[in-house]
């Protein structure tokens, strides 16, 4: 399968091995997919217009407010804008000049793995696993709380995953330990078992310094980057708004440690539309808009060339029940036109990915990620989270839909490589040689291209009706079941270097004791 | 659910019920969409032009051959083509100045129903269901052999879809009637049990006339077009070419009638690429215009003016079993660059659909189809068949597959509608009536667009992990059989006047008695 194996496969064995490996020559494993594809936009340049000036009019006449966050406030009113309490009203265009003025419209973050690192902006595209569920599932267990091995197990999956180039954040919520103590164990669990890049820790201000103190100890004398003189970026953090129009303590404390350390951050409104924006895609994209400048100019404030990525989160909610509901046209159009927007302004774009209701992987849990993770690659996503796992909304980590979603990235990957004009590409002496009413199967030109031909499914069942049923008949969850759990019984973690190692555990053992275990 | 309901709807009782009605008011029932959103394109206009260089190389050097029939064959030599034996080759762009002088940029499908009567081309997309499968299949009866009662039940599930505009072909094959008879009932099942337009038999040229003389007892006078005075195109039907690059006489026979009598005719190459043409894209689409070309212009030869589509199917096949497989991206390529070439030729186009291999209504269905949907929605397809109901490859056509692709339709309604700027879309009132920190669920903006506000799929679990396992923890497809089976017994025909209904018969009857039954 071309998610099962990487370079650390060994001794592949029986008839799994030898799909997968069959699968690895044919899906090349690249550090992130740089597109050569069109983008797709549905609104022109006026209707682009409309929603930047709606976001300044909201940003104007509205306003963000900045809680509990004093420093904020005294830099916003430094920078021009009207403060009356906790409340930011910014003049028609402000966020944009000063975001424009020092944010890099693309940037990479460094892996421990050079060959790992990401660029990310521009024509790129970077997917990561899912984020943040406190539950997992499987078809062995059902669903049930994350633990540390959870986590561990999906690091894994990330990093032996090829069409996977990030190792993500908190890929699920190891609630077996401390919550003041589980980002220590998670940000050595990315750095201990995947060489990918990764993300930090956002719940708190110190947890984000933990999280830069760790990444400095990976990256050592490297950690600075000798020409610029500024740190590398190592990590990028997901600072999430609390939508409509406001942020928190938690957030801005996070996201102002980061920029200090030079760590990019993503500025993600999140907005169920119906409950934190209007009902309607318009209206969802110019609060979107507003937030996400309001909090990427606080990101410049603090520390003129941070990287900051421009996010966008949107779900349309059930009218009915109010649950958050996915793959519905709404969002869809709504990333578009976000993705979009981005470009204008001139920075790299977070949404998308692998986004179900579903609580199981089921035809509604495929139905609804195709059609957020393909409109996410036309729209021209650069860095998509939550890409692999997803279930319930978010609730759970699913261990089956991780691989069958991470068979998904891998066709984006073909998707996105556009179509290739070459005189093999286009194949006129194929033609040639064939004519009429033969076929092409054993032709020079498809002997020649045959490993590469065409995207290969790990799991897609493409047998007959009879050779499916004398394989015992199982649905696509069913061989993802056998998938993943070959690809843990196979994976080999990457080399580390005994000392960082070291280093690591010691810094997490001390911080540790330091304080006492908290759940809140 | 928006599919579950028509205007024939009586007495909804039960949970159900007040579902499908909430839905169906807040799906618009459109006789066929009009987009308002960009088509997708990859290639640019210098890549298409290599295509269609390529197109009339093959055509030109190595050409098409038309089986066993020789009128064919006389009207290419009379167009200037260089015809030896059966092969027929065309100058450098005859084949396209043959179809550009006369074939029609849209056209008029004419239903018995007026009000379902559909426009065919330009940026107008119709949705009709799967075609051609001998098997069906059901949660109840697993795969089975169709029959003409599975048959009818299509005709029914499809009329009562509000997001399917037409009533389709052979809906599946009803196995249980001969094979030289199986038309009339089949024909006569769509007039009977559904108002909306459908497609013609062309497994024989004497078929065709039988479907033309029923949609004549159908239309009656009105059958001649008072304005033009050639026949109304009352039936659409499906050519397929014999690829590579080959067209049989039964095809040519059937397309010769249906030009003859003024009925549209989608003349498709069936491109299992790897097999009927290279293994690549810019092969399988050079191939396919070839193909395509000379098929409509043999249309515009035997009746210029003939309503003709452009059809693509591709599909690429498994190299390792040389099974076709489905919802893989270079289909999906094929499919974007296939319309952006109808679209410079100036003629409908027909392609996609819901397709893929899965035997089952599982993620891997659910995946492969929305994979081809959406891609046929943005690329800009006319005329869609297969849009509901497809399994294995289209050898079955699944009950409950049916029911979750007609929601996968309905939300490509609300996609293809794009985005609302109009006042009332930007909210920006709401926005300011609702403030930072505040929800917009009790908003006046939110209280007036409640309906309407976002599609509601009649199929997906939205609700808690809780509330759902309360449900019965059901799957989709478990959700879909319920559906079905509820729209079926729920089924009000559409009135048909007893004179037309007695005239269909007797016609029938006389035919069927006319000659023996054959299986052959």
């Amino acid at each position: 399968m071309s998610q099962a194996t990487a370079t650390a496969h060994r001794r592949p064995s029986g008839r799994d091995a030898k799909r997968a490996a069959r699968a690895s020559r044919a899906a090349a494993s690249v550090p992130f997919i740089t597109r050569k594809i069109p983008y797709y936009q549905v609104l022109d340049k006026e209707g682009l217009q409309t929603i930047e000036r709606n976001a300044d009019t909201i940003m104007e006449e509205i306003g963000i407010d900045f809680r509990e966050e004093p420093d904020a406030l005294v830099l916003f009113r430094q920078a021009g804008c009207d403060v009356q309490g906790e409340r930011v009203r910014f003049p028609r265009g402000l966020a944009r000049a000063i975001v424009q003025r020092s944010a890099p419209a693309e940037f990479t973050q460094h892996a421990r793995n050079p060959a790992r690192s990401v660029r990310i902006g521009g024509k790129n595209t970077v997917f990561a696993p899912a984020y943040g569920s406190p539950f997992v599932r499987s078809l062995d267990e059902g669903r049930r709380y994350g633990r540390i091995e959870d986590f561990r197990n999906f690091v894994k999956l990330a990093y032996m995953a090829t069409s996977l180039h990030h190792s993500g954040g908190t890929i699920c919520e190891p609630v077996d330990l401390p919550v003041n103590k589980r980002h220590f164990d998670m940000v050595y669990s990315h750095i201990k078992y995947s060489d990918k890049p990764f993300m930090g820790s956002v719940t708190h201000p110190q947890r984000a310094r933990d999280t830069v103190e760790m990444a400095k100890l990976v990256f050592g004398n490297d950690f600075i980057d000798a020409e610029t003189g500024r740190p590398k970026t190592a990590v990028i953090s997901l600072i999430n708004a609390n939508s409509p129009l406001t942020f928190d303590a938690t957030m801005l404390g996070a996201a102002r440690e980061y920029a200090l350390a030079n760590q990019a951050t993503i500025i993600t409104p999140f907005i169920l539309a119906g409950a934190m924006s209007p009902v309607t895609v318009a209206g969802t994209c110019a609060v979107t808009l507003a937030e996400a400048l309001a909090g990427m100019a606080y990101v410049q404030l603090v520390n003129p060339g941070a990287p900051v990525v421009l996010g966008s989160f949107a779900s349309s909610l059930s009218m009915q029940s109010g649950a958050p509901t996915f793959g519905t046209p709404e969002p869809a159009l709504v990333l578009y036109t976000m993705a979009a927007l981005a470009r204008r302004l001139g920075v790299p774009f977070r949404s998308g990915g692998s986004l179900c209701a579903s609580k199981i992987a089921d035809a509604q849990a495929a139905f609804e990620s195709a059609n957020t993770l393909l409109p996410t690659c036309l729209a021209g996503v650069n860095f998509v989270l939550h890409v692999a796992g997803w279930l319930e909304g978010g609730l759970a980590m699913g261990y089956e839909k991780f691989v069958m979603d991470a068979d998904q990235a891998g066709m984006m990957h073909t998707l996105l490589a556009g179509i290739d004009l070459s005189e093999n590409g286009q194949a006129l002496d194929a033609v040639r040689e064939v004519g009429p009413g033969k076929h092409f199967l054993g032709c020079a030109h498809t002997q020649a291209n045959f490993e590469s031909a065409f995207y290969r499914s790990p799991l897609a069942d493409n047998n007959s009706f009879e050779q499916w049923e004398a394989d015992g008949a199982l649905d696509m969850a069913a061989r993802a079941n056998k998938v993943w759990k070959h690809q843990l019984a196979e994976y080999v973690a990457p080399p580390l270097d005994p000392a960082v190692d070291e280093a690591l555990q010691d810094y997490m053992n001390r911080r540790k004791a330091s304080f006492p275990d908290s759940n809140v």
